[in-house]
């Protein structure tokens, strides 16, 4: 279902990119066919390149086949794109065959790529000449404008992080929030959450938040149901798949989009796709008002299918109609009805609290996992003594189910931050995130094991996404709770 | 060495190129991942493709990955590019590997392209979306202007012929006398005389023959030698090899264009060039005046790297010194030197007449071919009887060395006319090319062989030139000889 006022909103707030070259000097090496070039750009852009051959030996009597690929890191590199067979499209691969026929000259490649090192082989040419770089140039794009990022003070282990983290974000700042620049280069709803939240510590670019709610407002499944994602090329267009908790979170979205903003008309505008959301999550609970996954549909909470998600979708929903009775009553309306409901949706959280054990259950098998306590504390369910209680006894659970993404990680630190462990969530922010910076990373990733850095559930690293929307919130925590003038105040 | 006044008349004879379209309808079928589509133009055009992708199902969430062959006859698109090991540079293959961001959408590939068939292959898409081919459309561009080719009587056979050696000087013709649009895409003087012939015969583009002539003498090697071939990318710049007989053709090609147009300032010009090879090449014989093949560099005559060439090199230089008197007399200057080393290179060439075998040989080896039997009788050494008699012979003479290339096999058929055998001509030029028609070609190739139709010197059919000028000449042969319009004249 299309809201064409709010796509033409949407539209009108489209971002003009910001760009910044950098070039890279060729050297005088001579390359023949089977030979290749590594180039390193010294940081990651999210981007275009254009590559200058000229040639040695006579002149050029058949074209130049040559290979350009595109890595985040440097590990990729180790990795033949080739060799990739896993389940997610290999047409991601950010690889590409192009043929030159004439040379000297410039090859400008059409597309946008992620990346800070650039492999250039050649394939074939012929024995009459040789091919010289003369140069490379990149020509990186963002709708952040880092001449808004304020400087703060901070030790220099804080100001490594943040700059990797804001590096992050600011190359997934598009034409939309997008959740990374090489894949799936999108604007997903718990995505642009973190990424907002991160935004309003950093870049400030108020307006490109503003544009992802009007677009997910402005396409919605038929029956007025947000989708997790949107398409935004060659028109705005939502997904057909939706996910329960990325639903809830618009609301948090529009609402934490207001507390920075106090921009009323968008509140206006989008407080009915807010309560529409609601009505139509109705009927995802039981008769206790316990949440029925199988109704629920997908939800995500962490990129992990063996987890029962039944009590995080519970809190999640707790979460965000806290959120929504605020958009309300900031509306001047007033909620009895939501606020009954909540309560009984709280009693209900309440029932999957294991007394024996001290900690949340989840599901028909009475799961007992990470995501579950995280989620009930951020969602209140509990008090911070509460709070502390319950994450101390998950450290002494056996067969706990652990946390797999930095987005889950993300709201780990939150609830660490929200029940006063500040001291633990310094820590831990450092430990996690600090292990991708041993790993020689200028961007955080989509996906981090500590334990096996390099574990790809996909089939192969080359198809991950080493800058990823979601894991940029280091900075976010930084700059809100730990920067020396945010601790002075 | 430059002549930047040459240089810049051939610039000012630039064509403006004719483009045709010719569009196809796509399908309703719908590929994924590992289909292909194989879409026939019905006839050989060199030019540029588009293709418009629609999509079914979700929309598009991961690029789409194809692959587009081209092929000029069908039995290319039996051999996969990528298993060509071949000593021609594999970047002649015309197949590219392309990614599509943003579906639906047309895909407009930037190269030329010579083809009728073109393979689509889907390598890489996502499981939640087919793609649908929606159309094709090629423009086929030529300087060659079909509105100029007259309608001349003919018998069906005859015509089938002719229009399908039209069609090879048609996509040939670009901005210059190309020796094939797929491979090399260049100015070959040997390639250049005979599509001057067949051009004056049929789109009688004079200005194109005028421009590849100043561009011949606009780039020499530093001595003022003509290259074999010239490039015209980024900038007109002569080849660094030459080619005894190539060199010696610019004499007689730039004779044919003043016999077809009776302009006497390019004549004027371009004398001089003429001279200059002349005296460049006295350098290449003996004190008898036969050709010493050492000193002589490369002889191309035939694509046949075991002939002798000494026999048809000296009647090359014969048959090329014949027209620079002519030159010479026409631009009202005495020619008693000329005249008198004709005569000596004659008397020279008569030395390799083997009265035994009442053939010519050639070289140390006194080798036995009929490349130097036909260049002989071209260069008028022998007397149409004379010639007869030597044909004979060869027919006959065990261990003869065969002709390899249509190139060589026009200067047969010339031959033959040359000394009053219309018939044999006819039926042989019939049964060479008639040949490469019951392929079912639209255009004539680079090499046919045809006790073995697609055999590959070069290690796989997939490299050859399908549409190759020096195959044109039956247009020029029927229309000048054959045709009942001239015959009755």
């Amino acid at each position: 279902m299309k809201n064409t006022e709010f796509l033409r909103k949407a539209e009108n707030l489209k971002p003009e990119l910001i760009r910044t070259c950098v070039e890279l000097k060729g050297e005088d090496r001579l390359l023949n066919a089977g030979d290749e070039a590594v180039y390193d750009f010294g940081n990651h852009y999210a981007g275009y390149l254009q590559i200058a051959f000229d040639t040695a030996g006579h002149h050029p009597d058949a074209p130049l086949l040559f290979s350009v690929q595109f890595a985040e890191i440097a590990q990729e590199l180790d990795h033949d794109p080739e060799s990739y067979h896993g389940w997610i499209s290999g047409s991601w691969l950010q690889e590409e065959r192009i043929h030159m026929d004439v040379l000297p000259g410039v090859c400008r490649l059409e597309r946008r790529y992620a990346f800070r090192y650039v492999r250039i082989r050649i394939i074939a040419a012929s024995d009459n000449y040789s091919v010289r770089i003369d140069g490379l140039k990149a020509e990186g794009v963002s709708s952040a404008d880092e001449s808004k990022l304020k400087e703060v003070k901070m030790p220099e282990k804080d100001r490594e992080l943040d700059r990797i983290a804001c590096r992050t974000l600011h190359n997934c700042m598009q034409d939309v929030f997008e959740d990374g620049p090489k894949r799936d280069r999108r604007l997903w709803l718990g995505d642009l959450r973190l990424e907002a939240l991160t935004n309003y510590e950093t870049y400030r670019n108020y307006d490109l938040v503003k544009r992802c709610l009007y677009l997910f407002a402005g396409s919605t499944l038929e029956n007025g149901r947000l989708a997790s994602n949107i398409f935004t090329e060659p028109e705005p267009e939502c997904d057909f798949q939706t996910m329960f908790d990325y639903t809830l979170f618009y609301i948090s979205t529009l609402w934490d989009y207001y507390c920075r903003t106090h921009e009323r008309q968008t509140l206006k505008d989008l407080e009915p796709v807010c309560m529409k959301q609601y009505e139509l999550l109705q009927d995802c609970f039981d008769e206790k008002g316990l949440l029925d996954t199988e109704k629920a549909g997908r939800i995500f909470i962490d990129w992990n299918l063996q987890l029962d998600k039944q009590a995080a979708g519970q809190a999640v929903w707790i979460y965000a109609v806290r959120d929504l009775i605020q958009i309300e009553n900031e509306l001047g309306k007033y909620t009895p009805d939501l606020e009954k409901d909540l309560k009984r949706k709280e009693k209900a959280a309440a029932s999957l609290y294991d007394r024996e054990k001290g900690l949340f259950v989840s599901g028909k098998n009475r799961q007992i996992s990470w995501a579950s306590q995280i989620w009930m504390i951020l969602a209140g369910v509990v008090t911070a003594e509460g709070g502390r209680l319950i994450l101390e006894n998950a450290e002494k659970e056996p067969g706990i189910r652990h946390i797999c993404s930095p987005y889950m990680q993300h709201h780990y630190i939150q609830a660490l931050l929200d029940i006063g462990m500040e001291k633990e969530a310094y820590e831990k922010m450092h430990r996690y995130w600090g292990g991708m910076i041993g790993q020689g990373t200028d961007t955080f990733w989509e996906l981090y094991n500590p334990q096996d850095p390099l574990e790809s559930p996909y089939g192969g690293i080359v198809i991950h996404s080493f800058c990823h929307a979601w894991s940029c919130t280091p900075a976010y925590f930084l700059r809100k709770y730990f920067c020396s003038e945010r601790q002075m105040q």
